[in-house]
Protein backbone atom coordinates (compact mmCIF):
# COMPACT_ATOMS: atom_id res chain seq x y z
CA UNK A 1 0.00 0.00 0.00
CA UNK A 2 1.42 3.70 -0.76
CA UNK A 3 2.05 6.43 2.12
CA UNK A 4 -1.01 8.27 0.49
CA UNK A 5 -3.31 5.03 0.63
CA UNK A 6 -2.01 4.02 4.46
CA UNK A 7 -2.33 7.59 5.86
CA UNK A 8 -5.88 7.62 4.20
CA UNK A 9 -6.75 4.44 5.84
CA UNK A 10 -5.17 5.55 8.88
CA UNK A 11 -8.57 8.32 8.77
CA UNK A 12 -11.05 6.51 8.53
CA UNK A 13 -9.94 3.65 10.41
CA UNK A 14 -9.99 6.48 13.21
CA UNK A 15 -13.58 7.02 12.71
CA UNK A 16 -16.53 5.30 14.89
CA UNK A 17 -17.27 1.46 14.00
CA UNK A 18 -14.66 1.64 10.96
CA UNK A 19 -12.05 -1.28 11.39
CA UNK A 20 -9.08 -1.32 9.61
CA UNK A 21 -10.77 -3.63 6.19
CA UNK A 22 -13.79 -1.52 6.13
CA UNK A 23 -11.12 1.85 6.23
CA UNK A 24 -8.67 0.29 3.07
CA UNK A 25 -12.51 -0.91 1.35
CA UNK A 26 -13.12 2.83 1.16
CA UNK A 27 -9.49 4.16 0.67
CA UNK A 28 -9.53 2.40 -2.41
CA UNK A 29 -12.69 3.18 -3.11
CA UNK A 30 -11.77 7.18 -2.97
CA UNK A 31 -9.00 6.20 -5.28
CA UNK A 32 -11.87 4.91 -8.10
CA UNK A 33 -13.67 8.31 -7.23
CA UNK A 34 -13.65 11.31 -10.25
CA UNK A 35 -11.60 13.79 -8.95
CA UNK A 36 -14.70 16.18 -8.88
CA UNK A 37 -16.46 14.32 -6.45
CA UNK A 38 -13.12 13.98 -3.81
CA UNK A 39 -12.48 17.64 -3.72
CA UNK A 40 -16.35 17.68 -3.29
CA UNK A 41 -16.02 15.42 -0.28
CA UNK A 42 -13.04 17.12 1.10
CA UNK A 43 -14.58 20.64 1.16
CA UNK A 44 -17.73 19.18 2.87
CA UNK A 45 -15.41 18.05 6.11
CA UNK A 46 -14.12 21.49 5.90
CA UNK A 47 -17.09 23.25 5.06
CA UNK A 48 -19.37 21.05 7.66
CA UNK A 49 -16.28 22.79 10.70
CA UNK A 50 -16.52 26.01 9.47
CA UNK A 51 -20.09 26.37 9.50
CA UNK A 52 -21.42 24.90 12.55
CA UNK A 53 -21.54 26.04 15.40
CA UNK A 54 -24.09 25.28 19.23
CA UNK A 55 -27.47 27.62 18.63
CA UNK A 56 -26.38 29.64 22.12
CA UNK A 57 -30.02 29.03 23.76
CA UNK A 58 -30.12 25.44 23.48
CA UNK A 59 -27.07 24.21 22.29
CA UNK A 60 -27.50 21.93 19.24
CA UNK A 61 -25.39 22.18 16.06
CA UNK A 62 -26.61 25.11 14.35
CA UNK A 63 -25.27 27.34 11.65
CA UNK A 64 -27.19 30.39 12.97
CA UNK A 65 -26.67 31.91 16.39
CA UNK A 66 -29.77 30.99 17.20
CA UNK A 67 -31.31 27.21 15.72
CA UNK A 68 -34.46 26.81 14.00
CA UNK A 69 -36.01 25.18 17.17
CA UNK A 70 -35.65 28.26 19.06
CA UNK A 71 -36.50 30.62 16.71
CA UNK A 72 -39.41 29.24 15.69
CA UNK A 73 -42.44 31.22 17.63
CA UNK A 74 -45.24 28.80 17.51
CA UNK A 75 -42.69 25.71 19.90
CA UNK A 76 -43.68 25.87 23.39
CA UNK A 77 -40.85 27.61 25.47
CA UNK A 78 -42.46 26.32 28.64
CA UNK A 79 -41.39 22.91 28.16
CA UNK A 80 -37.74 21.31 27.37
CA UNK A 81 -36.34 18.54 26.42
CA UNK A 82 -32.97 17.53 27.37
CA UNK A 83 -31.16 15.33 25.71
CA UNK A 84 -27.11 13.97 25.16
CA UNK A 85 -26.77 15.43 21.76
CA UNK A 86 -27.90 16.10 18.03
CA UNK A 87 -29.02 12.61 17.33
CA UNK A 88 -31.44 12.23 19.84
CA UNK A 89 -32.91 15.45 19.19
CA UNK A 90 -33.60 14.30 15.68
CA UNK A 91 -35.21 10.97 16.39
CA UNK A 92 -37.48 12.87 18.56
CA UNK A 93 -38.30 15.11 15.79
CA UNK A 94 -38.86 12.62 13.59
CA UNK A 95 -41.62 11.76 15.14
CA UNK A 96 -43.06 15.23 14.19
CA UNK A 97 -44.98 15.08 17.51
CA UNK A 98 -42.93 17.27 19.83
CA UNK A 99 -43.79 20.86 20.17
CA UNK A 100 -41.53 22.11 22.96
CA UNK A 101 -37.97 23.47 22.88
CA UNK A 102 -34.75 21.31 23.09
CA UNK A 103 -31.77 21.21 25.75
CA UNK A 104 -28.43 19.68 24.14
CA UNK A 105 -26.26 18.25 26.82
CA UNK A 106 -23.39 17.35 24.59
CA UNK A 107 -22.78 13.83 26.72
CA UNK A 108 -23.75 12.30 29.86
CA UNK A 109 -21.83 12.35 33.34
CA UNK A 110 -19.56 9.31 33.10
CA UNK A 111 -16.88 8.95 35.55
CA UNK A 112 -15.04 6.47 34.03
CA UNK A 113 -14.45 8.51 30.85
CA UNK A 114 -13.67 11.67 33.27
CA UNK A 115 -16.62 13.72 32.28
CA UNK A 116 -18.61 15.43 35.29
CA UNK A 117 -21.77 17.52 34.93
CA UNK A 118 -19.27 20.62 34.57
CA UNK A 119 -18.32 19.27 30.95
CA UNK A 120 -22.00 18.91 30.33
CA UNK A 121 -24.36 22.16 29.21
CA UNK A 122 -25.97 22.50 32.26
CA UNK A 123 -24.87 26.04 33.23
CA UNK A 124 -26.62 26.90 30.00
CA UNK A 125 -30.07 24.67 30.93
CA UNK A 126 -29.57 26.72 34.50
CA UNK A 127 -29.49 29.82 32.69
CA UNK A 128 -32.76 29.07 30.45
CA UNK A 129 -34.91 28.14 33.95
CA UNK A 130 -35.75 31.62 34.48
CA UNK A 131 -39.45 31.09 35.49
CA UNK A 132 -40.47 30.78 31.97
CA UNK A 133 -40.18 26.83 31.64
CA UNK A 134 -42.82 24.89 33.61
CA UNK A 135 -41.41 21.49 32.80
CA UNK A 136 -37.82 19.75 31.70
CA UNK A 137 -38.25 16.76 30.26
CA UNK A 138 -35.14 14.68 30.44
CA UNK A 139 -34.62 12.30 27.69
CA UNK A 140 -31.09 10.57 28.49
CA UNK A 141 -30.54 7.40 27.05
CA UNK A 142 -31.81 4.55 28.95
CA UNK A 143 -28.07 3.02 29.48
CA UNK A 144 -26.36 3.77 33.35
CA UNK A 145 -24.43 6.60 32.42
CA UNK A 146 -27.95 8.35 31.02
CA UNK A 147 -29.75 7.01 34.14
CA UNK A 148 -26.68 8.93 36.38
CA UNK A 149 -27.45 11.97 34.35
CA UNK A 150 -31.09 11.87 34.86
CA UNK A 151 -31.10 11.47 38.34
CA UNK A 152 -28.56 14.26 38.58
CA UNK A 153 -30.21 16.47 36.98
CA UNK A 154 -33.34 15.84 38.70
CA UNK A 155 -32.04 16.45 42.26
CA UNK A 156 -30.50 19.56 40.71
CA UNK A 157 -33.64 21.28 38.56
CA UNK A 158 -36.07 20.11 41.03
CA UNK A 159 -36.09 22.76 43.96
CA UNK A 160 -35.70 25.21 41.37
CA UNK A 161 -39.65 24.34 40.94
CA UNK A 162 -39.28 23.14 38.01
CA UNK A 163 -41.26 19.69 36.78
CA UNK A 164 -38.95 17.59 36.11
CA UNK A 165 -40.06 14.11 34.28
CA UNK A 166 -38.18 11.30 32.37
CA UNK A 167 -39.06 9.75 29.43
CA UNK A 168 -41.06 6.11 30.45
CA UNK A 169 -39.23 3.03 30.39
CA UNK A 170 -41.39 -0.25 29.60
CA UNK A 171 -42.00 -3.34 27.15
CA UNK A 172 -40.58 -1.83 23.27
CA UNK A 173 -43.59 -1.98 21.28
CA UNK A 174 -44.12 -5.03 19.08
CA UNK A 175 -41.70 -7.09 21.06
CA UNK A 176 -42.38 -9.66 23.25
CA UNK A 177 -42.46 -10.45 26.67
CA UNK A 178 -40.10 -13.37 26.44
CA UNK A 179 -37.70 -11.80 24.98
CA UNK A 180 -37.81 -8.29 27.19
CA UNK A 181 -34.73 -8.50 29.52
CA UNK A 182 -35.48 -8.20 33.01
CA UNK A 183 -34.47 -4.47 33.71
CA UNK A 184 -36.76 -3.61 31.06
CA UNK A 185 -39.65 -6.64 32.61
CA UNK A 186 -39.03 -5.00 35.97
CA UNK A 187 -39.42 -1.39 34.35
CA UNK A 188 -43.07 -2.36 32.68
CA UNK A 189 -44.57 -3.80 35.82
CA UNK A 190 -43.51 -0.73 37.90
CA UNK A 191 -44.64 1.62 35.77
CA UNK A 192 -47.88 0.02 34.74
CA UNK A 193 -50.91 2.12 33.83
CA UNK A 194 -54.33 1.45 34.06
CA UNK A 195 -56.42 0.44 31.10
CA UNK B 1 -29.55 18.68 10.66
CA UNK B 2 -27.99 21.77 9.12
CA UNK B 3 -26.76 22.01 5.27
CA UNK B 4 -23.53 21.74 5.75
CA UNK B 5 -23.94 18.59 7.54
CA UNK B 6 -26.82 17.08 5.60
CA UNK B 7 -23.77 17.17 2.78
CA UNK B 8 -21.83 15.38 4.27
CA UNK B 9 -23.96 12.63 5.79
CA UNK B 10 -24.72 12.90 1.98
CA UNK B 11 -21.35 11.82 0.86
CA UNK B 12 -20.27 9.67 3.77
CA UNK B 13 -23.81 7.77 2.53
CA UNK B 14 -22.39 7.27 -0.99
CA UNK B 15 -19.11 5.24 0.29
CA UNK B 16 -19.39 1.84 0.21
CA UNK B 17 -21.39 0.14 2.88
CA UNK B 18 -21.92 2.99 5.20
CA UNK B 19 -26.07 3.70 5.07
CA UNK B 20 -27.38 6.37 6.39
CA UNK B 21 -27.48 5.76 10.00
CA UNK B 22 -24.15 5.26 9.90
CA UNK B 23 -23.02 8.18 7.67
CA UNK B 24 -24.88 10.30 10.69
CA UNK B 25 -22.95 8.97 13.00
CA UNK B 26 -19.64 9.69 10.85
CA UNK B 27 -20.98 13.56 10.37
CA UNK B 28 -21.42 14.31 13.85
CA UNK B 29 -18.40 12.90 14.91
CA UNK B 30 -16.10 14.85 12.25
CA UNK B 31 -17.71 18.07 13.86
CA UNK B 32 -16.31 16.64 17.17
CA UNK B 33 -12.88 16.05 15.60
CA UNK B 34 -9.90 18.78 16.36
CA UNK B 35 -10.11 21.67 13.14
CA UNK B 36 -6.53 19.83 12.79
CA UNK B 37 -7.67 16.34 12.70
CA UNK B 38 -10.06 17.16 10.02
CA UNK B 39 -7.79 19.77 7.80
CA UNK B 40 -5.33 16.13 7.81
CA UNK B 41 -8.60 14.32 7.24
CA UNK B 42 -9.33 16.29 3.68
CA UNK B 43 -5.80 16.48 2.95
CA UNK B 44 -5.40 13.00 2.84
CA UNK B 45 -8.49 12.36 0.87
CA UNK B 46 -7.21 14.79 -1.66
CA UNK B 47 -3.50 13.76 -1.83
CA UNK B 48 -4.59 10.11 -1.82
CA UNK B 49 -6.06 11.36 -5.41
CA UNK B 50 -2.84 13.19 -6.45
CA UNK B 51 -0.16 10.99 -4.68
CA UNK B 52 -1.23 7.65 -6.69
CA UNK B 53 -1.31 6.36 -10.05
CA UNK B 54 -1.08 2.74 -11.90
CA UNK B 55 2.43 1.11 -12.01
CA UNK B 56 2.91 1.43 -15.84
CA UNK B 57 4.32 -2.82 -15.80
CA UNK B 58 1.31 -4.18 -13.56
CA UNK B 59 -1.31 -1.72 -13.33
CA UNK B 60 -1.15 -1.90 -8.94
CA UNK B 61 -1.54 1.67 -7.65
CA UNK B 62 1.44 3.11 -7.13
CA UNK B 63 3.38 6.81 -6.09
CA UNK B 64 6.20 5.66 -8.40
CA UNK B 65 6.20 5.07 -12.16
CA UNK B 66 7.52 1.77 -11.65
CA UNK B 67 5.78 0.09 -8.59
CA UNK B 68 8.42 -1.74 -5.84
CA UNK B 69 7.13 -5.22 -6.67
CA UNK B 70 8.02 -4.97 -10.68
CA UNK B 71 11.08 -2.49 -9.29
CA UNK B 72 12.39 -5.88 -6.91
CA UNK B 73 14.83 -7.47 -8.73
CA UNK B 74 14.54 -10.21 -6.40
CA UNK B 75 11.42 -11.17 -7.39
CA UNK B 76 10.66 -13.70 -9.91
CA UNK B 77 9.65 -12.52 -13.01
CA UNK B 78 8.98 -15.72 -15.13
CA UNK B 79 5.36 -15.76 -12.32
CA UNK B 80 2.50 -13.16 -13.09
CA UNK B 81 -0.16 -13.71 -10.35
CA UNK B 82 -3.49 -12.40 -12.00
CA UNK B 83 -5.91 -10.57 -9.54
CA UNK B 84 -8.60 -8.50 -9.40
CA UNK B 85 -7.84 -5.51 -7.55
CA UNK B 86 -5.29 -4.15 -4.87
CA UNK B 87 -6.96 -5.61 -1.86
CA UNK B 88 -6.24 -8.82 -3.08
CA UNK B 89 -2.82 -8.34 -4.16
CA UNK B 90 -2.51 -6.98 -0.89
CA UNK B 91 -3.79 -10.43 0.63
CA UNK B 92 -1.03 -12.21 -1.12
CA UNK B 93 1.70 -10.06 -0.18
CA UNK B 94 0.60 -10.35 3.62
CA UNK B 95 1.41 -13.76 3.03
CA UNK B 96 4.94 -13.07 2.85
CA UNK B 97 5.04 -16.64 0.90
CA UNK B 98 4.73 -15.11 -3.21
CA UNK B 99 7.95 -13.84 -4.64
CA UNK B 100 6.34 -13.37 -8.20
CA UNK B 101 5.23 -10.52 -9.54
CA UNK B 102 1.49 -9.53 -9.94
CA UNK B 103 -0.92 -8.21 -12.72
CA UNK B 104 -3.76 -5.71 -11.55
CA UNK B 105 -6.88 -6.42 -13.62
CA UNK B 106 -8.64 -3.33 -12.34
CA UNK B 107 -12.23 -5.93 -12.34
CA UNK B 108 -13.50 -9.02 -13.42
CA UNK B 109 -15.27 -9.36 -16.72
CA UNK B 110 -19.33 -8.73 -15.53
CA UNK B 111 -22.06 -8.36 -18.74
CA UNK B 112 -24.85 -6.88 -16.60
CA UNK B 113 -22.66 -3.85 -15.32
CA UNK B 114 -21.46 -3.85 -18.68
CA UNK B 115 -17.70 -4.76 -18.00
CA UNK B 116 -16.08 -6.59 -20.80
CA UNK B 117 -12.74 -7.77 -21.45
CA UNK B 118 -12.10 -4.50 -22.92
CA UNK B 119 -12.08 -2.40 -19.59
CA UNK B 120 -9.78 -4.61 -17.72
CA UNK B 121 -5.86 -4.30 -18.05
CA UNK B 122 -5.67 -7.17 -20.44
CA UNK B 123 -3.96 -5.28 -22.93
CA UNK B 124 -1.10 -4.25 -20.72
CA UNK B 125 -0.81 -8.39 -19.02
CA UNK B 126 -0.68 -9.58 -23.34
CA UNK B 127 2.04 -6.63 -23.44
CA UNK B 128 3.94 -8.27 -21.06
CA UNK B 129 3.82 -12.21 -22.12
CA UNK B 130 7.54 -11.21 -24.28
CA UNK B 131 8.72 -14.91 -23.84
CA UNK B 132 10.11 -13.98 -19.91
CA UNK B 133 6.84 -15.21 -18.43
CA UNK B 134 6.44 -18.85 -18.09
CA UNK B 135 3.71 -19.06 -15.53
CA UNK B 136 -0.01 -16.94 -15.28
CA UNK B 137 -1.60 -17.45 -12.03
CA UNK B 138 -4.91 -16.61 -12.47
CA UNK B 139 -5.96 -15.41 -8.54
CA UNK B 140 -9.60 -13.86 -9.50
CA UNK B 141 -12.07 -14.39 -6.94
CA UNK B 142 -14.07 -17.34 -6.89
CA UNK B 143 -17.09 -15.91 -7.80
CA UNK B 144 -19.21 -16.20 -10.83
CA UNK B 145 -17.20 -13.46 -12.19
CA UNK B 146 -14.30 -14.15 -11.56
CA UNK B 147 -14.49 -17.47 -12.28
CA UNK B 148 -16.00 -16.36 -16.05
CA UNK B 149 -12.95 -13.93 -15.80
CA UNK B 150 -10.54 -17.17 -15.34
CA UNK B 151 -11.88 -19.15 -17.82
CA UNK B 152 -11.67 -15.90 -20.59
CA UNK B 153 -7.92 -15.79 -19.65
CA UNK B 154 -7.40 -18.98 -20.15
CA UNK B 155 -8.60 -19.60 -23.49
CA UNK B 156 -6.58 -16.17 -24.48
CA UNK B 157 -3.29 -17.11 -22.88
CA UNK B 158 -2.55 -20.40 -23.47
CA UNK B 159 -2.42 -20.39 -26.94
CA UNK B 160 0.43 -18.26 -26.28
CA UNK B 161 2.30 -20.48 -24.98
CA UNK B 162 2.34 -19.41 -21.36
CA UNK B 163 0.91 -21.88 -18.67
CA UNK B 164 -1.84 -20.90 -16.87
CA UNK B 165 -2.99 -21.81 -13.53
CA UNK B 166 -6.12 -21.10 -11.48
CA UNK B 167 -5.99 -20.73 -7.26
CA UNK B 168 -7.69 -24.08 -6.12
CA UNK B 169 -10.73 -24.35 -4.60
CA UNK B 170 -11.58 -26.80 -1.70
CA UNK B 171 -12.82 -26.48 1.96
CA UNK B 172 -10.95 -23.51 3.80
CA UNK B 173 -8.89 -24.48 6.09
CA UNK B 174 -10.41 -24.86 9.59
CA UNK B 175 -14.05 -25.41 8.65
CA UNK B 176 -16.63 -28.72 8.83
CA UNK B 177 -17.97 -31.01 5.77
CA UNK B 178 -21.02 -30.22 7.65
CA UNK B 179 -20.85 -26.56 6.65
CA UNK B 180 -19.32 -26.24 3.66
CA UNK B 181 -21.46 -25.69 0.35
CA UNK B 182 -22.33 -28.04 -1.97
CA UNK B 183 -20.28 -26.34 -5.04
CA UNK B 184 -17.15 -26.48 -2.61
CA UNK B 185 -17.49 -29.67 -1.43
CA UNK B 186 -18.10 -30.70 -5.02
CA UNK B 187 -15.15 -28.65 -5.86
CA UNK B 188 -12.86 -30.27 -2.94
CA UNK B 189 -14.00 -33.85 -4.35
CA UNK B 190 -12.84 -33.17 -7.65
CA UNK B 191 -9.81 -31.58 -6.63
CA UNK B 192 -8.64 -33.95 -4.18
CA UNK B 193 -5.13 -34.59 -4.09
CA UNK B 194 -3.22 -38.07 -3.00
CA UNK B 195 -2.19 -38.45 0.56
Amino acid sequence: MTPALEKLVAHFASLPAIGRKSATRLAYHVLEMDDDAVRAFAESLLEVKQATRLCTVCQCYSEAEVCHYCADGTRDAGLLMCVEDNRALEAIEALHEYRGRYHVLHGVISPIDGIGPEQLKIKELLARLDGSVREVIIATNPSVEGEATAMYLGRLLKPLGVKVTRLAYGLPVGGTLEYADNTTLLKAIEGRTEV
